[in-house]
This record gives C-alpha cells, sequence and structure tokens, in this order.
C-alpha cells in the first residue's frame, strides 16, 4: 500500500473502506443477552462492537495488539518553541530501542509490539514560518512510511510520536484547520513558559499567516504545517482503514495529525478511537470539533503512544468481556422483571 | 485480625497505621528523574506512590493483586425496590465461581486473583424501614469474613459486591450520613424506572427516619441500613490498611460503605482509591463528600468490582513506568533547558 503524490491521496480517502455493519450486527445482538443489567458495562460494552465494526470481523479478537511511534524533528525550534533541544528526539529514540522510555513499559504491560520509526532526523522540516515543512515529495515519502508501519494481520494499532517541537506544529495545524486565536490553540508542550510561550504562539499564528493563501484542504495543511512524524501518522491511519485495523490514537499532537485527514474527507476517522484526554491545551477543543471523546482522562502529556497504549488494557476487558461472558438462557439466571 | 465489638471496630478504627512517608519521599525522588517532561504521566506519577506509601515499601510492586467480591441478600427487597428478584444473587454467585461473568473476564485480563464470597444469602437482612438490616453479633461476624478475606501477601485488593437490592441500601447509606433528599441519593440500580422508582425513593428515605435517632456514627449507619455484603467490604478496608495493602475500591454501593468508615474516623480511607465513577446517580455525590476523584469514568455501574479490577491495569503500567524507566542520567537524555 501507498500513495504516489496527493491527489493519489486524496483519491484514496473518497474510497475508504465503509463500516462493517453485519459484525456491528452480531455484536449488537450478543450485547443484551449477557449476564449483566443492560448497558451496565458502559462503554465497554461499544468498544466491543466498535473494534467487531472495523476488524471487519465477528468475535472481535486482540491477539496482535501492536503500536508504532513515529519521531522527526522541526526546523521551528530555531525560533526557541520547546524548553528541550532538538538532539533530545534521537535521544528519546535511542531510548525506545533500549527499552526504558514510558511507551515500552505500557507495551510490556499489555504484551503490545512496538516499534519505533525514526524518520530522516539529522534532516528537519523547514521552518513553516518561512516555507511548507515538507515537499511534496517528503510528504510522499513519509506518509508512505507510515502505510509500510501497519501489519496487514495486526488487530489493533496504536500511533503515536515523538519530535521536540511538534506541540508546536500540531497547534498551528488545528489553528489553520479550526480558525480561532494561536493562543486557543497553543499549550506549554514539554514546559514552555513566559517569553518562550509567548514567542510559540507567536510561531503558530506566523505559520497559519504565511501558508494561508495557498491550503485548499487538511492534506495541505499537514504538508505545509507538520511533521515528517505526524505525515506518517496520516500514512498509518489511511492504512490501518484499508487493512481493517482499528485505530488507538494517542494524544494532542497525533489527533492533529489524523484531523487534517478528517478534514480532507468527513469519515475518515471512523475507525479510531482516541485514547487519553491530554493535558495539553488544545486537545480538548480539536476533540470537541472532530465530535470524538477520549476514553482516558489521568492528565497526560507525554506522547510516545503512551495514552493510547495505556487504553489497550480497556479495549481487552472489553473483548473478553463481550466473547466470554455466558448469556442468561447459558447461565439459567433470571431476566430482568418488565 | 478480627474485631470483637462495635467498640473494638471503633478503637481498631483510632490506631490505624499512617501513611508511610519514606516510601513516598523515595518515590517523590525518583519521579522527576526518568525520561519524560516533570507531570507528563499525569496521574500514573501519583498512583505510583501512593501505591508505595501504602504498601509500605519501596519501589512498589504488583505481583499479586487480589479481587474479592462479597454477595448478600437483602431484606428490603420485599418492597419492589429492584428490577430482578433476589434469586439473582445466587445466581450471579454461580456464574463468579463458574467464570462466566463479567468480573472473571476483567480478573483474567489483569491476572487477578479473583474469590467469592457469598454471606448467608438464604437469610436476607431485615427490611431496614422496619428494623435495624443487621442485629450487632451479624455485623461482626460479617465484618471479621471481610477481614479475614485479604491476604497479607496481597499486593493490592478490588473490593466489589452483588446483592440484589444493595442499591437502595447505598442510598440509605448516604442518605443517612450526608443528609440531603432521598431523591438525590437514590439512582435506577439495575433498571428500576417509573412506579417502581417512586417506592424505591420512598424506602430510602423511611429507612432513614426509622433509624435516624439511634446513630451515632458511621458504623451505627453500616449496620442500620447495609447488608452483608457492605459489611463485609469495611472489613476488608480496614484489615487491608493493618496489612500495608492498597485498595481499589469499585462503584457506587462499595464506596458507600466505605463512606461509614471515613464518617467515623476522618483519613479511614487514605489507602484507598476510587476506581471507576458509577453512572449510578449517587456516586459523584459521594465522592465529592470524601473529597475524592475517581481513576476511569467509563459510564459503567455493573458492580461485581468490575471497576476496580479495570483499573488495575492502570496501576500496573503506573508502576512499571516508575519502576522501570531510565533516568535521565542512565539515558545520557539533555534535561529540560531553564
Amino acid at each position: 500500500m501507498a500513495i504516489s503524490s496527493l491527489d493519489d491521496l486524496r483519491a484514496q480517502l473518497k474510497k475508504l473502506p465503509t463500516a462493517d455493519d453485519a459484525s456491528r450486527a452480531k455484536a449488537n445482538d450478543r450485547e443484551p443477552q449477557l449476564t449483566k443489567p443492560p448497558g451496565s458495562l458502559g462503554q465497554l460494552e461499544e468498544i466491543a462492537a466498535w473494534v467487531s465494526t472495523w476488524q471487519r470481523q465477528y468475535p472481535p479478537r486482540l491477539s496482535r495488539p501492536c503500536a508504532r511511534v513515529f519521531a522527526g524533528n522541526h526546523g521551528v525550534v530555531v525560533r526557541g518553541v520547546s524548553a528541550y533541544p532538538a538532539e533530545v528526539t534521537q535521544q528519546m529514540v535511542y531510548g525506545f530501542e533500549a527499552g526504558t522510555a514510558a511507551i515500552n513499559q505500557i507495551c510490556k504491560t499489555f504484551d503490545i509490539e512496538l516499534q519505533v520509526i525514526p524518520i530522516d532526523l539529522e534532516e528537519p522540516t523547514a521552518d513553516f514560518t518561512t516555507a511548507p515543512a515538507l515537499s511534496v515529495e517528503e510528504f510522499v515519502s513519509a506518509f508512505n512510511l507510515g502505510m509500510a508501519a501497519v501489519p496487514s494481520d495486526a488487530d489493533l494499532i496504536c500511533l503515536g510520536e515523538m519530535g521536540i517541537g511538534n506541540t508546536t506544529s500540531a497547534a498551528a495545524i488545528c489553528h489553520a484547520l479550526y480558525g480561532g486565536d494561536a493562543a486557543e490553540w497553543t499549550g506549554q508542550g514539554t514546559g514552555v513558559v513566559g517569553e518562550a510561550f509567548d514567542i510559540k504562539v507567536q510561531v503558530v499564528a506566523d505559520g497559519v499567516k504565511h501558508h494561508r493563501a495557498d491550503i485548499t484542504d487538511g492534506i495541505d495543511v499537514l504538508r505545509c504545517l507538520g511533521g515528517r512524524e505526524l505525515v506518517a501518522i496520516g500514512g498509518a491511519i489511511v492504512a490501518a482503514r484499508q487493512n481493517a485495523v482499528p485505530v488507538m490514537i494517542d494524544g494532542f499532537i497525533s489527533t492533529a495529525a489524523a484531523a487534517t485527514l478528517e478534514a480532507t474527507q468527513p469519515g475518515a476517522l471512523d475507525h479510531c478511537l482516541i485514547a487519553h484526554a491530554s493535558a495539553e491545551k488544545g486537545h480538548k477543543k480539536v476533540l470537541d470539533a472532530l465530535n470524538k471523546t477520549a476514553l482516558l482522562d489521568l492528565g497526560m502529556r507525554l506522547g510516545e503512544a503512551s495514552g493510547a497504549a495505556l487504553a489497550v488494557g480497556i479495549v481487552k476487558a472489553a473483548i473478553n468481556c463481550h466473547n466470554d461472558m455466558a448469556t442468561f438462557a447459558e447461565a439459567g439466571v433470571t431476566g430482568k422483571e418488565d
């Protein structure tokens, strides 16, 4: 699976597989038969049906959950928008590879297969306040890396990122997609405060202003203001849909990348669940814009797919309940009195 | 561990072990050294420190998480307060023992050792609108069963319940502890609507009115309006504190039982984390009264310790991150620029 051009991507977005209504119907049929008051498992009930719908199979299964963390560097860091220097992106990638970062521990906790995909870390994107972050060729290359990262036999994929400077990129994407003031979308990222924060807001505003005239859709937004890791997340989301793999999206940055697809083609994220409501300022606003709610809200703002991986435990429990609980008939339990 | 009388329980509550500040200090010392922006793991950071504090050891560990589900029957069901008949309590216990209920699947998902403890199901409590639900002897017996159910080598315990009619009991407990109108505390339980719901509100009001003059503290509330499974939860909470086992409390009913201890002895629940904000009406109100927030909010209202067990995955991930992530120094990652 790959795209050959931006227009090929636009064409593929128009032809995404739709929901598997037959699998959903089977899930909806079983749920009220299980030995519990109707609705008493709350969101777990919908999660099981959602997984089945987008795995295009019934019953849902979760034997090979995967996580993919894409890393990229951002030219815009020369403007002083991060509390950490750009070399930390590579250092954190070493940590992922050595198994010592947060995402490694969370993946171990829930038996999630983790792969880290650094993308041209030695070549930061262009400073988006003066030029498109990525050329068309760079965009297509990063997008295809993301598409190739989705195993066709995965049954769930968690997507996340690492990239010093990328909350600035995410804020600019949201500001371009949804308008408002730059300050509404700009958060403290890794801990940017005071004057540096004012600069960050200005960079977000400048970036959107610079590109506004050239932007026709979400794909343009992603190329002009994104980063290689954000583009790769877009590619992974599209490939997952084509491969019948439900997606768990991490926090603010991953959601911003995903939002460019939804802006281009409404419904493009129907196979995606937002795992965690980030403490990063813009996340709840972009969730509102997408009409999505996050499964967890634990005050995290780390990225690395950490929120997505954490939510896999909930999905596992939901599927195990749906598949393995007895029905009222099987258990000989008296049903509800009407 | 056991209590010999209500006054012995009151005395034991006054002598509960306090927080292990030394273990907390060690956790607080390590946390900012880990390779992530300060605070970026949100509540996971506090959870790891909390577990360490109440396990009274550092580092925190999670090799033997347990769940205990207590079941009891309620005389008040003769008043028509539940959508299911009383025999369902026993039928659900058979399901727990056969491994086919929701709690079984959730415990399997997270490797939690589950034990189900039915308490005199053939002897429902008295109808609390006309008499104390339990005699002193019955209370002491159920409380001691709860105390005995906590293994001294467990490193976390999830507490939950099953008992047709026990949302009525929980609502009456909260109404007695915190006042207000009976209707504010009364929810739909397993699905009580219409006229049956009006009866349920009236039963809650009648129960509290009947006992108000005789109630001196939370222990009296628990005996007069509770049930055997709620009293056992109280016993398990006290024994867990004495044995250095942190507690995960399930939804509305378990929290109501726990609240009677806090009302009797402030601080009695400091070693308890509320796992899930139940969809049952009174839960968020009692959490406010206890000045606690729930970790998860997934719209569940099942009981059976299901919310508590579901949250164990989060606790595992929190502990694994705290213990196994590298520090900035170990990983050679550049720290935050000041």
